[in-house]
């Protein structure tokens, strides 16, 4: 999606190898009007798939997914994520491990939100190797709900998550693919 | 504002004495068509008010806050919470008490996205003691930009923090006040 290509390359910031700071625009300072944009690309990507609910994770998917689910004019579910194995009862859960920030979550859903009958989106801001959208997966196939695809925001496709996903045969739609970065040669997009 | 309380009579359920479940509609899965009605009676509430940042915390208030800043047209910042006194340098922090979980969180924002000149509308789902709100007021003090006002979706009002704030002389426009509630008695708003 070139809109939110340019963006990264006009307020993106590459540090070190893999680290891409867009704090600026999608995950501390937010911008909205860019969020409705982006909705509207994965609206037209998965038009007449009968999605009827998004789900994410807390924190940083919440906003973009809340405007999806307005776009989409559906509900929005945030797994939230608990420090150990103490998930309420009542809930799927699953396990991420975040390689960025070296830690372990479980994140969960009640299940009074996510039923067999749904068809489900997946959003997240991110994707690199993939955990925070594979338990979100896991989620759902523990829910007996239809994972209709997952809808990222910027895919760092130089890491393995994305086409991992992909062939486990889940459809991944990512509005910008990064091939390589460097704080040298700065950012290329597939 | 009748179309959210209608919507707490309807699907919130009171746990014990204070406990307001709505993670039905409003912090877990969550209604972003509400959530717009939400944003333009606030946006009606604070009309020719100059406002051009939205401020709230992670993780619930994100939704509300990211819907609220399409209709104002404005960028959504969130603060960031840590556990212990390890907030990165360039920031803004103030410390948060959550009464409901007995936990104390440092919550920052980066000082590169609230100055001086800023007029800010912090937005939350819930107000009970305002130390959330209290401490989005201090971040906002600290930047030199200036608190317009405080909106709240679900205001306790049996509880102080609202009247502090209010007392303090920041404006806090609350969707519903709820003036008691109880198992047996069900919800009254003011």
């Amino acid at each position: 999606m070139k809109l939110l290509e340019e963006r990264i390359l006009q307020d993106g910031k590459v540090i070190g190898g893999d680290v891409l700071k867009v704090d600026s625009f999608l995950n501390h300072q937010m911008d909205p009007a860019l969020f409705k944009e982006m909705a509207i690309e994965w609206k037209r990507l998965y038009d007449g798939c009968g999605i009827n609910k998004i789900l994410t994770i807390e924190a940083s998917g919440i906003g973009i997914a809340c405007i999806a689910g307005l776009v989409f004019e559906c509900p929005v579910v945030f797994a939230k994520k608990s420090k150990t194995s103490n998930t309420p009862e009542n809930s799927y859960s699953s396990t991420v491990k975040s390689f960025t920030r070296g830690t372990v979550n479980d994140i969960y859903v009640s299940q009074k939100y996510l039923n067999k009958g749904d068809r489900v989106l997946v959003i997240d801001d991110f994707m690199a190797t993939g955990e925070a959208s594979r338990g979100l997966a896991d989620i759902v196939r523990q829910s007996g709900a239809e994972l209709v695809g997952i809808g990222i925001a910027i895919e760092k496709a130089f890491q393995p998550g994305g086409d991992e996903l992909r062939a486990m045969g889940i459809r991944v739609e990512s509005l910008a693919r990064i091939s390589e970065m460097s704080t040298e040669n700065g950012i290329e997009f597939c």
